[in-house]
């Protein structure tokens, strides 16, 4: 069974491009997990005539509308209001939702405002859905023939609410969900990946199967839906056919991420890291130390600008960033063996380069990094030229750090 | 003069949750630089029904819709041949699009593949914009009183042809535009700065302004909009209010970034500083080297989570270590003097926390986290209490400090 299901997100701060509206992929993809690709989405500010369209547009269409946002204490959150309006039924203050308001307040020893109270008032005829992740409750209501779910947008209360409360609903919905699967490329490029696939999309054996392929910089997905009764024994010989196909390009599958994997297989080895970064700035320590229980694989992260700390805490020789230049193989190979010895790790992970958007000359022009990983089998270097700005380049060169780790701990 | 402006972006990936529509938020915050606020925003998958309905849907309410991705060479890439039927005309192979993507190819030493050729065919009577910050160009098209534009969906492609062509464009099209000005906060909750907000709101002196919050966690802005012929006076006005209001709790206001402003005041006082890192992992680091020129002002970070590298290149005595733990005030003020001493830094940044999932401890729960600066004034401290998840626990720590650092090099 399939579902229609379309996100209607509200306010004025995502029409403004000060926030990106996060919640939607979010949800999205959980979605997605349970078979059920959204129809679309809608964006409308804090406009009561848009905000009413919208509603009405989506509840035509669709058989659920998840409403996220609008539902703060301020005079430009509309949500509750518009839904009332649409449906022509009144406003109603429900004391329960008052009482768990003031409540919180209490127990962080806040003040309760006077336009928190707005929180407690849902349309007349709603199901509410108690919020233990923040101040306004959710509601549910039917709209015509479509269910629509308005949940607040602050990302750690929808998230929890669609966790607990609205996922399990609408997989209680579905009967037979569609194989989906991807896996995740680096150092591909996208129409080369399509290119490369031609053969597995052509096979007539995969009829039927919807493929895609997404450049999500610097990663590339492909992957694959197979409707119907064999869904998963079909999308498990896709996958056989695909990694085939890839090979040692795939460093992950479905939700995979590459510092996790990084971080897992470190972990069951017993083994441990360091990082000397120059270019990268921290942000391959940061992406370690992102995923939890990182502090038992990561030992030290150097973050080394200057070239005196290169010398000092990575051990650089002087005389090889003098003759080589802070850019160079000696110097990495240098940095990667240094902090490996300083921290009496197993490996040693040693990035210098040229991150732009200055910096850059006709022989190490911007984008140019060097990387070296130093460890039992001793020391291996790449050299690189990356496209694109500052973020590109240190995104990238701190991907092929993590790559070089990933396929050293297989 | 105003301009009704919408989005249109497409591409299943954005569907499937996999990728957030950046530029979007992006294209709507050069906008709102210009006076307008995006009215609505579409999202649909690669499907010709929903794409064709969009199209005609967003033409019918908008005079301006921006189209972003359906432009690569896959099979799923649907917008050209969509904008072409919603016209009614056919497409037709541009050769000097064609012979630009061919030696495209050639430069940068890749082979073409067959499907790369589509991405030179455009709706007939298209107006073709050249791209050269990839392989598809765009187009712009009238569709009944709308104009639709489209742009390749990958970001630098977007932006780089939003800059140079339609924003230009756009901004020549418009005359009077009102003033907006935000300012942002740190350490104050939307519902707080909305009430500490109410007198400036309700000064009849500020009839017709329309005010705004966000949560941009950890940020808080505060934003309004002027109407009028005196418009950048009364904005003027309503800033000196607001500051009055929330004084140092104001770290920025318009494009301003912490990480930047703390780069530019440490570089126009020739000072520099030195991180240790826990529980931040390298996220100070991180932050402070994305701002170009950071080289300049940062002359080391550790990420220091064993405590014998807290030890040995921060200098924390062991003792001190076994006697208040590695969460504690003694340690944060040891990380940050033992850093700052080891680079003969101006200031010195030390940062211990436990940011969950797991760790805590009823005396130490998740969120504890004590953060130290020495500088040439001796050394502060703060210990907080964070709420949320690991990311949003390490980010507010990152914030903290940054601040701190603002703050202490006013």
């Amino acid at each position: 069974m399939s579902l229609h299901v379309e996100i209607l997100s509200t306010g004025d701060e995502l029409l403004t491009g000060q926030v990106v509206d996060t919640n939607s992929a979010w949800l999205m993809d959980r979605l997605w997990d349970l078979g059920v690709m959204v129809r679309r989405k809608t964006l409308v500010g804090d406009d009561r005539v848009d905000l009413d369209a919208a509603l009405r547009e989506t509840t035509a269409r669709a058989e659920l509308v998840v409403v996220s946002g609008g539902m703060g204490p301020t005079e430009d959150d509309l949500t509750t209001e518009a839904v009332a309006a649409v449906l022509g039924v009144p406003l109603e203050l429900d004391e329960p939702s008052l009482r768990a308001i003031e409540e919180r307040f209490r127990r962080f020893g806040r003040t309760m405002t006077p336009n928190n109270a707005k929180q407690a008032r849902f349309p007349r005829g709603a199901a509410i859905v108690a919020n233990r992740f923040g101040t306004a409750p959710g509601f549910s209501v039917r709209v015509g023939r479509a269910e629509v779910v308005c949940l607040p947008g602050v990302p750690v209360e929808f998230r929890g609410l669609a966790d607990e409360w609205l996922l399990p609903r609408i997989a209680a919905r579905l009967g037979d969900v569609p194989a989906s699967h991807l896996v995740k490329l680096f150092g591909v490029p996208e129409s080369h990946a399509d290119h490369a696939m031609r053969p597995v999309m052509d096979d007539p054996a995969n009829a039927g199967v919807r493929f895609g392929f997404r450049a999500h910089w610097p990663e590339i997905h492909v992957k694959w839906s197979v409707p119907g009764p064999d869904a998963r024994a079909r999308s498990d010989r896709i996958a056989a056919a695909v990694r085939a196909v890839f090979g040692d390009a795939i460093w992950g599958e479905g939700k995979d991420e590459l510092p996790a994997i990084v971080v897992a297989r470190l972990a069951a080895r017993g083994e441990r890291v360091a990082l000397a970064e120059s270019c990268t700035g921290g942000l391959v320590a940061e992406l370690v130390t992102r995923v939890p229980g990182a502090s038992s694989v990561i030992d030290l992260g150097v973050v080394a600008y200057a070239n005196a700390m290169k010398e000092r805490l990575a051990g650089v020789p002087g005389a090889l960033l003098a003759e080589h230049g802070a850019v160079s193989e000696p110097v990495a190979r240098a940095l990667a063996e240094g902090v490996r010895a300083a921290a009496a790790a197993t490996w040693g992970v040693g990035i210098t380069g040229i991150a732009g958007p200055t910096g850059g000359t006709p022989e190490k022009p911007v984008g140019t990094v060097h990387l070296a990983l130093a460890g039992p089998r001793g020391t291996e270097h790449v050299q690189r030229l990356y496209r694109g700005d500052r973020d590109r380049i240190r995104l990238t060169a701190a991907y092929e750090a993590l790559n070089l780790l990933r396929v050293a701990t297989r």
